[in-house]
């Protein structure tokens, strides 16, 4: 069920309202958003459909069937854009409901043997930090419209 | 096929040379350690028993027990120690053989709202902070017992 105080429930109830830049596409058990920081060129955030905070709580099935998608959607950012490395992480320790942060790391990082969470803390107070993690090398329509052709969900 | 040069298929072959305190349980797919951060009581580590790099790489069945021996894993430690939230996190950036961090967080850490990896980062060059961190509220070898007790693979 959807909860009425819950970010993502409400986003997941207004997918047609987001913009094309921002909706990557909807798989049947998530919907697929590009994310914020396109310095991780293809970085998506896979949203479970439907509200639950922890992966036990949705069945074998919806369990195995979500998962699959976040790894069809991490096949898809390394096929097009070929980073060295992806990180899957499920936190939810700020909206908890079931989302995949799914980040391409490249070699020209020069943070690469970290966690990206590092240079997103120093961007909350730094405005130049911000807006260099921000901007990826193409603009995110591309971006999200590539992913979308390469999951088979295009136009 | 294990790698001469992964140290995470070094230790696959070698596991029954951890100690108890280490070594939770071995699972079809996976061996489950006990993560040295225990301020996170209960944080494991799901390692593949094969190498791969990237979650794509393992056939959907390998894939499919794989995710679900971790989520199998979660849910144990929510059991046993009923954490405000898990957080799940497949980076490999140091080391690029497939091992998830199970990280249970508790409501008195007064930095709940963010990934752990900012803390964890200060105790690489803070002896205090480390030392915090690697000590739970409870000694290792009960921690992993009770463990492996909850998964069903006590002794």
């Amino acid at each position: 069920m959807p909860r009425t105080d819950c970010p993502f429930c409400a986003k997941i109830a207004a997918l047609d309202q987001l913009r094309a830049d921002e909706l990557v596409c909807i798989l049947p058990h998530s919907a697929v958003l590009l994310g914020p920081w396109q310095y991780y060129l293809g970085y998506c955030i896979v949203i479970a459909r439907a509200h639950a905070t922890e992966l036990s709580q949705l069945t074998c099935e919806d369990r195995a069937a979500y998962l699959e998608e976040m790894c069809t959607v991490a096949r898809a950012i390394q096929e097009e854009f070929g980073p060295h490395k992806l990180n899957y992480e499920l936190l939810g320790n700020q909206v908890p409901h079931l989302h995949w942060h799914v980040f391409p790391r490249y070699p020209t990082d020069p943070e690469l043997l970290k966690p990206v969470w590092l240079a997103l803390d120093r961007a909350e107070s730094d405005e130049a930090e911000r807006r260099r993690l921000r901007n990826g090398r193409l603009p995110a329509p591309e971006i999200a419209a590539r992913l979308r052709t390469r999951l088979g969900r295009p136009g």
